[in-house]
């Protein structure tokens, strides 16, 4: 057992046009960190929150990083105080995994500071714990890439059955989010509730295709396939621009454009960092023009995913 | 120009499960062949049909492997008389790319004989004309693996995006066709308009998975990844003995089972010819029980495809 232990989880992108509910990808930068100290004081405190954060609850058991570690704690029959301090890299409500990436660090970061060597698909169960706090329907498509890195296709759910994807190292990531709201529960309102069979056809060869690009490590390919029939014609609507800044992605060299998550930010993938700073700052344009505030992400895909940045131990 | 030219066409699996109508592999054996002779009287005829025929039409513009050689002949703006042999090694309407079969025998041995050294997209287009006897719809996911070999992947339809995926060489095939009927234009109308989006998400993430498992060489990812949630609850029931045959091939050891394009055939994938050869004894014993003629094949996934197996040359 460690007296501290601070994890990093970095923002992810789930939905990624044509794998709704099944695939997503982690980007190095923005993320959360959380910082985990045990205490004398018996049981699971948030004592701070700190960073881009609307007001988030200070009860561990509805807040996203408290209640992974109340789980683990329940799981492993440990009963020892511990101290939650969160640093919000992620706006809430932004799209991009802001509610996993707590959960993730969380789940991380107590792992190591119970020395618990749990594996990934026990810190990923710990995790959902915390998504459940933000979602009544559980997903794991932002919670594993942004365990594990990369992208990752969730290919059933009962059980969780998740498959990393081996990336293509010059893949980068643009994400540009207006300040605008909605909610996950909202958004998946609209959704439909059937899909007829020729766009099912379309979405399953895209899956499939994006698949094989990024095996392939055919960017051409992957490009071809990020395209979505399902959520974007109903979700495009709630984001201002959405027609203009995804003409803007295409023009300034993006390989394919789409709403990240539930929205409302979008992302554009390109080959190189080059291109996607230039398609972030087209889509910027955009907004400006549109006197819409947002920020601006130009990130890698994360090889790497949560990762511990720094722990102490007891004195001897 | 050659004054003959012979080429084989193998069987194919089309929707593999979880691809309806963007998946596809070819099998080795059965196959077609078919026989282009150049021809002094003017205009294409069909001079012979043997095999495994019901009768087919003799008017070549009827006839499956009759159209593609017309069209390339109007393509290419090329006058002269050709005859065509035809020998069936598929049944037809077996539900394993019979049609198909003869159409990209009948294309590739006709760009032999011609010398017109066609790239596969303009062979696949004429293989098409002959395809579209068959089926009103014209669908690709058997005419592309029969042409290519291996495993294709259909990503999108306008334009046509064919996607050769890599497939593992000791992946192995067991066919089995109930002697029964089964018109691909029927069996299409008894699929569902349309799909709830929790049968979509399945089905994505089973294309998706399949796909990495076939490039990974991953076959317990391949099994996980055969579920058909759309075609085969449909169509199940108009094979005799199917709940039977599939709970029989994987109990001898099959990765996974499903019907063969529009049936009535299934296939079912495994990792070694002892397992494939296995599994279609369980599978024959299942329909000899119910007194149902059948006819069986055991074979390697083609990795070759279509081929010309003879050619002969102008005397000098």
């Amino acid at each position: 057992m460690r007296t501290e232990s601070i994890a990093y989880a970095p923002a992810s992108v789930s939905n990624v046009a044509c794998g709704f509910d099944i695939m997503g990808f982690a980007l190095e930068r923005p993320g959360d960190t959380v910082t985990l100290r045990l205490s004398d004081r018996p049981g699971v405190r948030i004592t701070k929150i700190t960073g881009n954060s609307s007001p988030l609850p200070m009860n561990p058991a509805e807040n996203t990083a408290g209640a992974p570690v109340i789980a683990m704690l329940e799981r492993l029959g440990i009963n020892v105080g511990i101290e939650i301090e969160i640093h919000k890299g992620l706006a809430l409500g932004s799209g991009i995994g802001s509610s996993a990436a707590s959960a993730v660090a969380a789940a991380v970061a107590c792992n190591a500071l119970l020395g618990a060597e749990l594996p990934n698909d026990q810190l990923l169960s710990c995790a959902i714990e915390g998504e459940r706090i933000a979602s009544d329907a559980v997903h794991v498509d932002n919670l594993s890439p942004c365990l594990l890195g990369g992208f990752v296709l969730v290919r059933g759910y009962s059980p969780i059955d998740i498959v990393p994807i081996r990336t293509p190292k010059s893949l980068w990531c643009t994400i540009i989010h207006p300040h605008v709201e909605i909610k996950t529960k909202e958004s998946r309102k609209s959704l439909p509730r059937t899909v007829c069979l020729s766009d099912v056809v379309a979405q399953t060869g895209n899956a499939a295709g994006l698949i094989a690009g990024l095996l392939y490590e055919d960017f051409g390919l992957i490009g071809r396939s990020l395209h979505d029939v399902i959520s974007e014609p109903v979700r495009k609507h709630l984001i201002p621009g959405f027609a203009a800044m995804k003409q803007a992605a295409a023009e300034a060299g993006a390989l394919g454009c789409s709403i990240s998550g539930s929205g409302p930010s979008l992302f554009a993938l390109s080959s190189s960092p080059e291109i996607a700073k230039r398609v972030g700052d087209t889509m910027s344009g955009v907004l400006e023009g549109l006197g819409c505030k947002h920020s601006l992400y130009v990130s890698p895909i994360s090889q790497k995913g949560a990762r511990i940045i720094s722990t102490q131990d007891h004195a001897l």
